[in-house]
């Protein structure tokens, strides 16, 4: 049981000190390089720091058999500022989730069903790649090339969670195939033959 | 097709500026604010980024109905310098896990099974709770007492994620009960009686 | 004395360059992770880097026998940015800071009047208390808890200095007692005896 | 070939992902500790990311023989949030950039033309001086006086870069003797003679 | 002239503050996240400030007719901890820098010689191109894929200065073509057709 | 009272995860950008994180009436790794800390005894003084020259603290005229006349 009380006064005299225990983010203010501006505290409700939108798995795509549903700060406001972020993927059998890197962020995938198979390449071009069970946790360094693809013959379910509320996403097939950057840019940069660029622009929706 | 080879000297040249892609922890080696020494990379393979010891669940204690597993950076030395590290809560019908912070890192909590009521207090004193369903996610901001519960009738079990390889753990009854700090000073500084502190220190371990 | 004039064009083409020296919070403007909006540089005077709040004793509670007094970033507008800001405890004879945390910042204690003993505790539970004269530092790491007790027969004043201009203060009383955490909930995560709650509650002001 | 389409859905789920790739400064929004806000990604072109003002050399003074030309984050948006920022030194023959710091970053030097001295005092007092050629790089660590003279007998050309977008400039003589900073007071501090201060004032354009 | 000295025990007193103005690497020392260990501060010299490995032309592959030559924290131990390292570019007629990233840094490039047309692609598959005079410079965000061409009728030199000094990099063909990643891994991982990818392996030196 | 009793397993398995709450400086060990090594955690005592070299006057010097007593990490290993560090002001009547930078933290100045007139200059050359009194902070932004004097009859005293384990010190007299600097350079560089250059380089204990 207390023997003393603490001065109410203490309580108030203290207690805007609390502001940046949170930055939820306002996605309508203005954002810097520390990421969004911070809804007012008094507002702010338990509901800002939870996220729902993974419960179920995304749209299988019938080609990559596979899908990614992204939880960064501009679909869960709560994480701005606080260094972490999330997502979900889904890999039907024969799943795939192509080359790709997070530019912003280093990445820790749960694998929570299923089995895969998930790789990443360094600087050094050393390949480091394991297969994954449910409960494995693999982490892949911020920057660097990484896969996952679906390994058993069951759908697989993976959460990885990221370093920054903002790591990116630079998916490689899509970087080169599927915007205007010429065909003779790509080719030269990357050593691929023109006619098999020009070949995956159309199928990706890229020009030039 | 490749219409140009790229030279080998090239690869040869720049293979030592990758060392810093990663820095897979050397437990034995001298550990700084920033976290241990690396291991040398040539030795460095797949198996130090993954980490298998989340797979099953901890030992379910019968008091707390509750097991808490720990991936930081000491039992998965491959987060070392990432920014990120891991849990796992095994939480039986009734389970919880107690009032507690992480001095060193924010947490995002994914809920892989059953039900948990989760929360946090605020520095100025707010509290935000949520009950929580498979595939949800909450997160703690920084150094924040909170508390997950089993909010269902069966089994619940989420990974918390960390936004260091080095959250640290203070669970505040044993903060409080479990160590030599007299009962004198917890007293006073906590205003619980001395007889109740005694009894609470015997239960839990604690001295003074 | 000079034997070369430099040119009173060099001092323009690079004086805007000094804007980010400082950035003095504007508390009305928008607020991000990193801190609060920057007043424009030119209505910034001496007066925005000094602080006179922390000259007197903050008021004395009849009950703890101490007061609290800080210089926050709300406070002091200058800090923004900067990593620091600081506070100033008065203890009557008897005074206690009852344990606490600050969820973003490690704190330094220098004692200026009379005697106090403080201590902390870690994540592994250890517990580091010392009794400090006036002219003695203390270092408490970040989000542990801690507390300060006048330990002479005389008041004591101590200025704690933070490693950020929001450092956060969680007082554990108030945390847990002083707000509306369902008295089941407190009694959960705690172990503590749901009558006992209940009856802190009500001393602090707390409800549920 | 590709022989699997990836859906375009995927590619729209994950666009606004990439917002924090950059943060070109909107000169005219709220500035906060880490940097401007951002331009709107939508309105980011690549001109953004490119500056020209450093092709041709600054007006070089007849008195120090040399020019300073910003490239800081008010001059170059684009560098916002990224950690680099540059600038342009022309020394013609005789000419002298007068010791100075920068606050708030470490500078890369590279010469690219004629001859340069270059030094740096570190806090230990010790003196690193050395004559640098065309392609050579020094490093001057954050915050300590150095200077650059040219030391052959053709004009110099060198381009320093910073770790900060707002590396900040700090030059010795205009902050003694430019500004209204009282004569007692520089006296007091620097221990030179009152004559010689209120002369070097009236040169270099302070009062007081 | 001075009225009055200074104490020189003051020197004294303060000398061992110095330490960590800079951290020259001890390439031979434990490596951590944060860098290389520093070499004792009474060994290091001007010449550890400065490197001079980038005054010529690196080698020109008659391939990719270009050189890339590093002046990261391995090859410039005095960048070690001060944010910046640095780097040569060699360009002959045709010549080319392929598709690469940095994981560990923000580029800025300086063009010293010639034309260059340079771009890079972002997380939201924008592209971001431009043709680069001397003095030019161009920002290159952390991680995003980038390329670098001559695009003139001469030799050009360019010098990309990176905002860690470890900065990484990560070339496409290498990281795809020239290393044991399974052929079957890159078809699935990029689409690419898997004769096409043993090709090019052939070629690059990869197995697999 | 407790109604049930938490597992000492618990205890046990998340022991060793605390080792960073802190890094007591192994002063014997290797030093990185980030600093020291880390004590052993296990010969840690409460004496790691006090220090009590600031509780009497430093020698005042009779020249410059003062003297400045560092608690920077060098003297007080327990702040390494925590952001934070002291130092103790000592000023005579007349007494003067001449101007000065800290190359790596920002100062938050306490003045606990007297009067003191305190300054910072600007990148852009402004000039902000204030006259402070016992109780008053002020801060200095991290890099510029300051300077802190005596301004009232009796002896006063002040704690700057610093926003780093090592803030570095350097000041300016010592910086231009205590070291083996040539004349020649330093007149170039301050342009001052060799003739005084040389006058206060034998004071204050310089050559060259």
């Amino acid at each position: 049981m207390l023997h003393s009380l603490l001065i109410i006064s203490l309580l108030f005299s203290l207690s805007n000190a609390a502001v940046q225990d949170f930055c939820v983010a306002d996605l309508k203010g203005p954002q810097g390089p520390a990421g969004y501006s911070c809804k007012i505290a008094s507002v702010v409700t338990a509901d800002d720091f939870v996220f729902s939108g993974l419960r179920a798995a995304g749209n299988i795509s019938s080609l990559i058999k596979a899908a990614v549903t992204p939880a960064f700060v501009e679909q869960y406001p709560g994480v701005n500022g606080l260094g972490l972020s999330a997502a979900r993927l889904d890999l039907a059998p024969g799943g795939v989730i192509p080359l790709h890197t997070h530019p912003g962020a280093s990445e820790l995938l749960l694998v929570t069903q299923g089995i895969i198979e998930a790789g990443f390449i360094s600087s050094a071009n050393a390949v480091y790649v394991k297969t994954l069970k449910k409960g494995d946790l693999m982490v892949f360094p911020q920057g660097l090339l990484h896969f996952q693809i679906n390994a058993g013959g069951v759908t697989a379910v993976g959460f990885p969670v990221f370093s920054s509320p903002s790591p990116g996403l630079q998916i490689l097939d899509f970087a080169l195939f599927a915007n205007d950057l010429s065909t003779d840019l790509v080719s030269k940069t990357t050593f691929l033959d023109p006619a098999l660029i020009k070949k995956l622009k159309s199928v990706l929706g890229g020009s030039g």
